[in-house]
């Protein structure tokens, strides 16, 4: 009997070599208590992602940066400890959580610097684990700040279970944290020889990655992957084949990443949504792959995007 | 140089044999415009799915049963026409949309039935096409209804691009509708030869399926995958191979399923979330797939549900 794991391509998996994926928190999701942020943000071995108008902050001085604060730490920056969320508790047992502090910032007196995540993967040379952690308090810290009032009646939310659910005061409606779904297709042509890529028009100067779309309601992915690279190509699609996933989290999407055959070559632009787009053959990409932004005039995404890796492992392994 | 399309396990794909795949209407996303809907409900040709507290009105005679309203007959039924949804266009370029409306369909002499998507699939032999249309519509009528109020400042949202964004009238924040990624896996043991299934607390007695769970922020699908299954089951999970994704309208859900490797055997209940949790051999999983509701003492879900097609898919093509 043949073993379906047997055909995977590799191990470990693609979507564990992609930055936000090395989260090794234990989430115990299914004892999340009302109380629980509340009752971890005593404990001194608790550590806590401080987050100011939904940036994060970094304890930056000299050559030392740092996401984590202990709780005292916390005392003088104004917490919302009502909102704090509890992402989990690290190997140790000692909790982890995530807090909105109120806090002028931008003094260049201050101690501090914010952040995004887009930055916090191009300028900072943060542990793999940390970002993976960030990429869950982000989330969190974003979709709590996004649901204060109840969508049904406009009454006010609470936190409840540690940050992962808020209900409604005056209708108890409950509602949980959202992840949107995204595709992202590297889309190769009949003869495997060449990839379909594009510059969306909010791209920075130079650089061309995969084309990629929100999921829409009542449709699956694959057909989100067609969907998405005729509106914004016109090029057509027949098969899809599924290679990884990465939580990406400005504010809450879930890349889900595929590769696309092309069953047809001429490309139509969608000018409201895309600078450019154009197929480049394997060396064309390799070069592309190779080039570093601020060096040359075209460049792909670094390393952890899951573009990157689209691109990467056709080159490698294919 | 290899095809890496060629080592897919079938065409067409897993994903287009589930139920609520079968959306084939233009959705032209790219080209909605404020008005879209509003103007869509004036052509004639338009055909309207209806909704009465979030469930769907079927025009429900003698034997015909039908889900499409032409617009003259939504006049008499009080339709909330601000919050017209414009899903797309069929093939002959005829709009259709969804719609809220406001009558007691409970009245013995209506000539209206109120039904659920999971009735709809058990029920009645919809065409796959309007199953699929039929998915896209409740998630859509269920997403604008919840979130009439902002949730950043309470204020009123009013519905955009025919339903499909809504702006607060007072701080103007604009939202997008929701998809919740939800992993569903048929966990097989190392040799190949049983498989693990469950039944949640919330099942009808003597339905076994797979195990599932919500995506949490900050994790990838795979590691979502393990998570569930450890948190469910007690069972650790090694390799992840993705199979099919199916859109489920309840409310609105991206189910996403994948094969996964045991690597350990013994079950470990979760006795909060589940009623029971065993292997099944693979004659077992046949005769469980055999197993008619009502008729056996335990049973498998429906054909068209994606947790059928990883267990029918296993037996088949392994």
């Amino acid at each position: 009997m043949a073993n379906i794991f047997d055909s995977l391509p590799t191990y470990p998996e693609a979507s564990a070599l992609t930055s936000f994926s090395h989260n090794r928190l234990e989430r115990a999701s299914e004892h999340r208590t009302d109380d629980c942020a509340i009752k971890a943000l005593k404990d001194r071995s608790a550590r806590v992602f401080a987050f100011c108008d939904g940036k994060l902050l970094l304890k930056h001085e000299n050559t030392v940066v740092d996401p984590l604060f202990a709780p005292y730490e916390l005392t003088d920056l104004d917490p919302d400890v009502d909102e704090a969320v509890l992402l989990g508790h690290g190997a140790d047992g000692a909790p982890r959580l995530a807090i909105s502090v109120n806090i002028n910032a931008d003094d260049p007196a201050s101690p501090f610097r914010l952040t995004d995540g887009r930055s916090l993967i191009r300028e900072y040379d943060l542990a793999p684990e940390l970002l993976g952690e960030f990429a869950q308090a982000a989330s969190l810290i974003r979709w709590n700040a996004d649901h204060r009032f109840c969508g049904r009646c406009g009454g006010r939310m609470e936190s409840r279970s540690g940050g992962y659910k808020r209900v409604c005061t005056t209708c108890e409606h409950a509602i949980f944290p959202r992840m949107d779904p995204v595709v992202i297709m590297l889309t190769i042509d009949v003869a495997g020889d060449r990839c379909l890529l594009g510059r969306a028009l909010h791209f920075m100067p130079g650089l061309y990655s995969c084309l990629a779309g929100f999921v829409e309601p009542g449709e699956t992915l694959e057909d989100a992957v067609r969907r998405e690279t005729a509106e914004e190509a016109g090029v057509k699609i027949g098969r899809v084949r599924y290679h990884a996933s990465q939580p990406w989290p400005m504010p809450h999407q879930m890349m889900v990443a595929f590769y696309a055959e092309a069953v047809t070559t001429e490309i139509t632009i969608d000018r409201d949504e895309m600078d450019d787009c154009r197929w480049f053959t394997r060396d064309e990409l390799r070069t592309l792959l190779a080039s570093r932004h601020g060096e040359a005039e075209m460049f792909a995404p670094p390393s952890g995007a899951v573009a990157h890796r689209l691109m990467r492992d056709w080159l490698d392994r294919t």
